[in-house]
């Protein structure tokens, strides 16, 4: 192979900084040629990735200064690759070892995080639905499947991680859900209240009825429920650490009579209720369990029964991206509204409303990620610096994923087939909104 | 067989009004026998026919006076079935005879009709689920399928019956296809617009925007986008009489320069645009279309791109029933929600706000079928009473799916991925509700 190559492979992949074709004349030792070889090699390589995923405005730097980018001049961000090892697990599969490495510190992000993973989130959709990164989770998802013992085990990754590291950077009443924001100003505590007072009011409780909730995080909407709708809870979860939390809290805000938490599976529920809430759970049921849950709900609710499934989704079926599937979220899968259907359709549930909150989970992120950073030597303190990154990376990317519109957050309200106990209009939802927002008196 | 087989065959099915037994011991002429038989077998099959549709709360009375329950003394209306012809049609699949037997006065309804569908609609469902009815539809399915020509020859079969027919019976703007009811004493006339203002404020439309309408109708909502929100509107419809009213509507009120319609298929549209509204033309689609009218939608949208799609659905996917499809709509099938998102799915949309209409389809029937009864010698001098019955029927009964949960109305709202022009709550929806409504000044 002659040294000239270097050109033509860097024009054959439109644009980059070409590496100096040295004189044609010159006289080359063999070692230099092997190693400008290597370096040829390696930098059309990365162009070749960087085209597969799009050629998003970036440009990288190897640990030799040597930079690569399909941008001249024009990049969000630079990405600082540290050894050798690091490029060619990039190169393998970088929707899955982009993350690992960036947690190592093996890659580093240089110029604004949030703006970089935008500039690969704007070019990255579309390339993926053609091809990347999908064959390659097929046997972690065998590993990882929503069975009795695998939930539970999946669920105990995340959320048992401790109660004091989410204190962190959640809102006061711990909620780790998206929030309603009536206006863009307001603070995350009353868009979290605001939050739970737009799912009671679409659940149109009333005194006295009976409410199942499952997968009830840190216990905030029972009590809420309870507390401000008159309404007794039983509440499924099966993270113990949240259970105890929430436990506590029923009992030190005087709720547990009326609020029950329960340390089981959403699918060894029992009893018959008025109404079935769950938010934030179905991310973590699995698609092929859907119909149980479907099962689950029908056999649990009253003829006059409805209900209300709030949870992250897709405009289109595809499997999470295989980092934060392997260590951030095991088994978890967010759902296509059609696939969400296969829980309400067999059932003949009635949909009655569908509402898209993904700005709203944009905003509350952008909470999250700026209180995470308030108290990153916290949590360093709590973990480690791998820890720090990994979380900082999934939440600034969960936060760029909504704000791009490659994330939904849907909240899907439904009632049994034919109950026509239900409003003519959505305009109660919207009248007097600050009922409760604003008004913490110290019980949440 | 035995006389006094008759008495344990009432048994068997559970009650029903008991044909007198006979003395054991009395003489019996061959002849009178026979017919005995006969009436005990009639009696036997209508009954378990009657099992088979859930036991509605209806007696049946034959031409000789013989009356069949299984609701003793309970029933809500009387079905008079005149010849032993229409009986065995009836026998062979009611769900198909019901209406062609009605309609041609072989079978009446004696006492309320609307009482009587209820009655039905309340137990048939369940019924229908576990078998009835499906296969039978196969054939007819095939020979009206909505391919360009099969389109036109159905949507030919409604809607051009007479633009003086329909008059007759819709609001003023000739709106055929749900209203909404602001408030359950709002007028048809007030809803209608109510409606056209709920779908205009879903779309966010701007002034100098360019709409596109799929399936116009008469033309009324493509009018007030134009009037009302200085968009200019491209108009498709298949229907000849309908787009020769429209276009005649558009010159006399000034918008021909705003509104153009023209008399072709969806799936001819071509043209750049920044909003696709479709209102009551998904039901004539056909579910084996839905990519194909994403496909449409997707290079008919902008970048900033959005839509709504508002159409009869269902709880979960089945085939209209036969009477309906055959006599009223042909080639017509409603989707249910997961079916629905085969239009937006493929192409990356993103689904926004989903609302369930169903009640305010109820209330715009019920307000159809007065005007309808109140016209019913006119369209009986238009047409004949075969006719006027048939109507009656198709109205009562949607009516009735409607109000007993048989029937939804899906209003779906949708954008491009990644738009971020979308509100971030519905608020905006409920204020100042009454802008347009009430306030017809001549000019619709």
């Amino acid at each position: 192979m002659r040294q000239e190559q270097a050109e033509p492979v860097g024009n054959l992949i439109n644009g980059g900084i070409i590496y100096p074709a040295p004189a044609r004349k010159q006289v080359i030792e063999p070692r230099r040629t092997l190693v400008r070889m290597i370096f040829a090699a390696e930098r059309f390589l990365l162009l070749r990735m960087l085209n597969a995923i799009g050629n998003p405005q970036v440009q990288l730097v190897l640990w030799n200064g040597l930079e690569i980018s399909n941008h001249q001049g024009m990049v969000v961000a630079q990405v600082l690759i540290r050894d050798r090892g690091a490029l060619f697990k990039l190169l393998t599969d970088p929707e899955l070892y982009f993350g690992e490495l960036y947690s190592s510190q093996r890659i580093e992000v240089q110029g604004n995080l949030l703006g970089f993973l935008e500039a690969v989130y704007r070019v990255w959709p579309l390339s993926r639905q053609r091809k990347i990164g999908k064959k390659l989770l097929a046997p972690f998802y065998d590993a990882r499947r929503n069975t009795l013992t695998g939930a539970r085990r999946n669920i105990h990754h995340h959320y048992d991680i401790g109660n004091d590291f989410y204190k962190l950077w959640l809102d006061e009443r711990m909620l780790y859900t998206c929030a309603y924001f009536p206006s863009p100003t307001t603070s995350l505590e009353d868009a979290q209240l605001a939050k739970l007072d737009h799912i009671c009011r679409k659940l149109r409780l009333h005194p006295g009825e009976k409410v199942v909730e499952a997968g009830c995080g840190w216990g905030a909407l029972a009590l809420h429920m309870a507390r401000h709708y008159g309404v007794t809870v039983t509440a499924y979860n099966i993270s113990k650490e949240q259970v105890a939390f929430a436990r506590q809290r029923a009992y030190a805000e005087g709720l547990d009579g009326q609020v029950e938490f329960i340390e089981d599976d959403y699918r060894n529920m029992s009893g018959e209720f008025d109404a079935f809430v769950s938010v934030g759970m179905l991310e973590h049921v699995g698609t092929d369990h859907y119909r149980e849950l479907g099962e689950v709900i029908d056999r649990s609710l009253k003829d006059s029964g409805r209900g209300l499934i709030h949870t992250i989704g897709l405009n289109y079926p595809r499997p999470m991206d295989s980092w934060t599937e392997r260590h951030i979220f095991p088994g978890a899968c967010p759902p296509s509204l059609a696939q969400m259907m296969q829980i309400f359709e067999p059932f003949d549930f009635s949909v009655v409303d569908v509402e898209n909150l993904r700005l709203h989970y944009a905003k509350t992120l952008e909470h999250w990620l700026q209180r995470y950073e308030d108290n990153a030597d916290l949590v360093t303190e709590m973990f480690d610096p791998k820890f720090v990154r990994a979380w900082r990376l999934y939440l600034a990317g969960s936060l760029t994923a909504f704000k791009m519109g490659g994330m939904q957050l849907f909240q899907v309200a439904f009632t049994r087939a034919g109950n026509n106990q239900i409003p003519l209009t959505r305009q109660y939802l919207y009248e007097s909104q600050s009922n409760f927002s604003g008004a913490s008196d110290g019980k949440l």
